[in-house]
């Protein structure tokens, strides 16, 4: 499945109409989570210049702090080589994990090699 | 699906045993790729320190960098809050795309405000 952008570009969208966001934080550089669009969802981020995401478990739209706040401004949209993955930088307003960590990988190392630090 | 990790975790991989990997240079804080893990390529990852994903288009282990030189070696891995996602960071020893750009996100910026920079 595949949709045009303003630029002509196609996005690869997955079986189920959905391509998957990278948050990264602007400020921080730290990826704060990764959730997923579809074409509706990207469309409209990038009218509010707020994040907006498609909830798997809720079937609906899903615009990041709507209730808590914590909403995320878009500073840029990039796709990537292969039309499958987006990355998304943002200014945070707000934690985006809803543990309440700054990020959602704030939550478990399983690996770490001290040696390439 | 689920897999257990040795620290008692759970990964939640998809349909087709599969997660995603989000690749970041722990250099510049660059986000370079996402790839797709399972079960056998994180444990591979894991035990020679090198990013070794899932290719979903070959259905194959893919040691990246084994033929191009450009490996990736694993500094840190994290799961985030919902067991669906890892951030992967690394320090990359050539370009991650295979068009020869630093990131597979720097052929495309659909989308930039400049308000929010």
């Amino acid at each position: 499945m595949s949709t045009s952008l303003a630029a002509g570009l196609q996005l690869k969208l997955d079986d189920n109409g959905l391509i998957p966001a990278i948050i990264q934080s602007a400020v921080s550089g730290r990826v704060l989570m990764m959730a997923w669009m579809n074409e509706e969802s990207l469309n409209r981020t990038i009218e509010i210049g707020e994040t907006v995401f498609y909830s798997r478990s809720r079937k609906e739209l899903w615009h990041k702090g709507a209730t808590s706040s914590n909403r995320q401004k878009v500073q840029s949209i990039e796709l990537d080589c292969d039309s499958d993955a987006l990355l998304i930088r943002v200014i945070e307003m707000g934690p985006a994990c809803h543990n309440g960590t700054d990020s959602c990988f704030d939550t478990a190392l399983i690996f770490e090699n001290q040696d390439v630090l």
